[in-house]
């Protein structure tokens, strides 16, 4: 079976560096056998890649596209955590936020950005529960905010 | 002390086949002995039977309602995951999502629909800890969505 | 290293009874070694301290002291709930909901009230993850929401 890092290298991402928090909190934690983000934004080095509203400012792929690049973070956040993804065991919930205006129901669509890259990474691995929730507001004008909880090995793989 | 199934029989209570889940991820899943459920929206067979904001087109019992019918379908999956629901030792959490209009403040009164079905049920294992958010916009306009946390015993109940 | 109880005098802070729960519901509750909160509100006795919305009606200032207020609310509860605060191994994670309105933006800067006090009173151990919604609608107009995660000592100190 292919690691993690080769089924990244296969979809052409490069995780970044993990983002610096936005306050006086820290970006991730391992407590136990589990590991959880704070919100992620849809960063792309120093700058937000996509703000604004779904349904307003922005189109669903655009939306799909941001919450995508919200995974991305996450798995950079939690490669950081524990050292090596491929001692991620299960990727556990999904908590969806989509800045979006009043009428919009897609946000099930938009977080499968998120949802499906963790599938094909991670197959029966990446199967998760998840959340999707629309909001009126949100930090720095972010077109989604998204919170990744992992289950990962008691001790690390090398 | 009566089982959980006399408890639902004693409710009137039928539940129904998990549902599925709306996007590419998973209704329910289970870690170590935590059970923690998508987001379960007030599905009565394939529709909706609770769609629309409270404090605008749904009244309060409504609401009330669609928790309950939330929190009904939240314990099919949990069946579905640890196969009977004498095995949960403990509900840990819901967290409540109330579509509504801006000036509703009543979601409190809406989740114990679901609060008070599962303190019927469970008794003192019902007991859980909370969250009552207002949501303006909702996937599928439903009316409420509803996460449930529990903790189950090591090894599930024969 | 001083104990928490010395550091809460040190900033002047007397914890108050634990508040009571908003609904059919328990406001603390354990589980192995986590203890969740229920949403804590800004209750000052009987009262909330700080209603209304960010962006509107409340200014950042009042905000960032109602976040701080409700994290004091939630050192009540997770005291109720494991006897002494210098049980606490780390902060894990802050759930925080601010009421606001649609173009408010820092949504961050409220919930430092809540994150710089645990950093103040735990060190190293009040370094937690965050998540940081805006939201429309509030139980009982409620400025800030804020829900509380820890580990804590598999036997509780003494």
């Amino acid at each position: 079976m292919a690691t993690v890092s080769q089924r990244l290298a296969e979809l052409g991402i490069v995780l970044p560096a993990a983002p610096a928090a936005v306050g006086a909190y820290v970006p991730v934690l391992r407590f136990g056998n589990v590991v959880v983000t704070s919100g992620q934004l849809p960063w792309q080095g120093n700058q937000l890649a996509y703000t604004g509203q779904l349904g307003k400012t922005l189109t669903v792929e655009q939306g799909y596209a941001a919450a995508r690049l919200c995974a991305i973070n996450a798995l950079a956040q939690i490669q950081a955590a524990v050292g090596n993804l491929d001692a991620v065991k299960q990727i556990l919930r999904l908590e969806g936020y989509v800045h979006c205006a009043p009428d919009f129901r897609q946000q099930p669509q938009v977080l499968n950005g998120a949802s499906e890259l963790l599938n094909q990474i991670f197959g029966d691995k990446g199967r998760h529960t998840r959340t999707a929730l629309g909001i009126h507001a949100m930090p720095l004008d972010a077109a989604v905010q998204l919170v990744v909880w992992a289950e990962v090995e008691s001790s690390p793989a090398g």
